[in-house]
């Protein structure tokens, strides 16, 4: 793939991620990963069959239910390696709390309170270890995350892998396991109906989906990283704003009795993640979240129309709660007491699957999201 | 680091992975995760403070105890990927078993009952996901490991991380989430005594413990892979024997009313893995299993003592089971009776924290096992 000039449009297909190749796998571990929910039988209990499918796997087993996840970071790791280089800076602070928040934010989504988190660090060899100004910057912002979602960090992974993690690379992932109780939080999407209200959470920038096209973006710009997005931020400061952990939200939700029809973090595929749940429901949103100067500056310079942008980056929107009607302002207070800005952006209708972004006048049809 | 001459003996210090970079960022997560278990209490639960410093992490959540861990696979995959350039086959049906059992075998030494399985499947390009034959082999073992543990497979994720993976290569791991119900069952070493018996469960060669080893003399050994280890088999073949599956064991014996006091999973370290639980005991080893030709062809050629061999690798034994005397001899027959050779080895004494096996004259001290 050769550069596209700085003036021609630049958009995730030409990041290089082939979705044609992986799916065929993805394909057949879903197809075989559902035939071993039968062993749960064999052990008492079973397994939340609504939750294959959904961002974190379900069982039930008896006066609880049991949610789990593995997730990784990505390639923002990449993007705080090259910040450093500029800046003399670490960022691993960020990165650390980024990785939770990606396996945190996907356990919520089913009504689950993560309990317990383990660290997966495999670098690239035993000298990435030794950079002891990252090495704590990882360790403090793991920490802290930990703290805000009131999870225990159990241990993990610290292996050297020379010859499997690029050299001076590190591959970030944590699992996170929780339960959901009293049972009735389980929010696979059953009570998920038209008229429900749809609230957004604010997101804090790209969060960790779209890094790719921001590494691109950043590669055809003169100063690249360094560029001001117009705020006075560099565009490589703003895409490294940590992602927001949400569970607080959920867990202070719980705490006042309101339990969310369905969730959906917005990650990669932006937007069109406000359809993830099978049912053929039309989302109205009539209010948008304001744009954070980062994404507002990709879409300009990747020329993304607003198909392409919302349905790419979470623009301004982190996380989607579809509560009843008359819970949707309560849901904003208490988000926005935990200092999130939220709004109730729209609501859900019998009709069509799509999603209708009023004010931006952007439909996404059922086929634009295809995750099972 | 130059290339040992052949006729020198090649350690486990020579394979390039360096502790003392990589231990102070170990400790200092260690600390800072220990803080974290105080969370536990805002959900009205509490950690099990013994699991830290175990193989898995545990909380009590009431009616049962929950544990969790992730685990990498480590560098076994370089190996699988070389012997598949040599003879055309797969070898990741193996190699997905040998991820597994990384977090199966571990997780269960704390008494758990294995029952969600998240896979981690990292690769340095979406090109990696092209190759079918691959693909499918790692899919169907996952999916028969999944089935000889009675684990759900929950999901997981198949990132393409081109720079953070290297290049055709692919950083596996898994999670795995597990029970401890009855509470009874929960083995964290308060039951370990004098008087014990020690179970050996044999293990089907090298496991994924000692890989860089093996790679470091395929290197040197002139037919590398391909070397006839003495009994027709060759040396590639041999070391990519899959993990044994312990699980059956540990949920066999838990039916019949059998608790181990405590258990030790064999990986790095070897035996010296015996030395795990933190009280002042002897473990006298009257019996040693017998050990499989490819570490008596990697002692041999990479002439290793005793006290190395079996302090670096499994030597044939793959999980110590600590068990009341009086149930020894049924912790033999359950085992067997699964097709896993087991044998009465030795017994737990009181006296200075120590290792004596017997048979060959080693002995390891307190000092040689470092990992809390």
């Amino acid at each position: 793939m050769t550069a596209a000039p700085a003036s021609a449009p630049l958009t995730y297909d030409q990041t290089g991620v082939n979705y044609e190749l992986i799916d065929p796998l993805k394909v057949a571990a879903q197809r075989a990963a559902a035939q071993t929910g039968a062993h749960m039988a064999g052990h008492g209990f079973s397994e939340v069959a609504a939750s294959r499918g959904e961002s974190a796997y379900v069982v039930d087993v008896g006066p609880m239910y049991l949610a789990s996840i593995v997730e990784c970071l990505g390639t923002k790791a990449l993007l705080a390696d090259e910040m450093a280089r500029l800046t003399g800076k670490s960022y691993y602070d960020g990165i650390a709390q980024d990785t939770i928040a990606m396996a945190v934010n996907d356990l919520i989504t089913v009504g689950a309170t993560p309990l317990v988190v383990q660290a997966y660090w495999a670098a690239g060899g035993s000298d990435w270890f030794g950079d002891a100004q990252r090495s704590q910057a990882l360790v403090a912002g793991w920490k802290r995350a930990c703290d805000i979602c009131k999870v225990a960090w159990g241990g993990g992974e610290t292996p050297a892998l020379a010859g499997v993690v690029a050299d001076g690379r590190v591959d970030l992932a944590a699992s996170c396991t929780g339960i959901i109780s009293p049972k009735e939080r389980l929010s696979v999407g059953d009570r998920l109906g038209a008229g429900d209200a749809i609230v957004l959470l604010a997101s804090s920038g790209i969060h960790a989906n779209g890094v790719s096209l921001a590494r691109k973006l950043a590669e055809r710009l003169p100063q690249g990283y360094l560029t001001d997005i117009g705020n006075g931020q560099t565009f490589g400061e703003a895409l490294l704003a940590p992602t927001v952990l949400y569970s607080p939200v959920t867990e202070a939700l719980a705490a006042q009795g309101i339990n969310p029809h369905y969730c959906a973090n917005i990650t990669g595929h932006g937007w069109r993640k406000l359809l993830r749940h099978p049912k053929p429901l039309t989302y109205r949103i009539a209010q948008v979240p304001p744009v954070s100067p980062v994404l507002a500056f990709m879409q300009k310079e990747c020329q993304l129309d607003d198909h392409e942008a919302y349905g790419t980056l979470n623009m301004g929107a982190g996380f989607a709660l579809f509560v009843a009607a008359k819970d949707a302002a309560r849901v904003v207070e208490v988000a926005q007491g935990l200092g999130i800005p939220a709004l109730v952006a729209g609501s859900v209708e019998e009709g069509p699957k799509q999603v209708l972004i009023e004010p931006i006048q952007v439909v996404y049809g059922a086929d634009e999201l295809q995750l099972r």
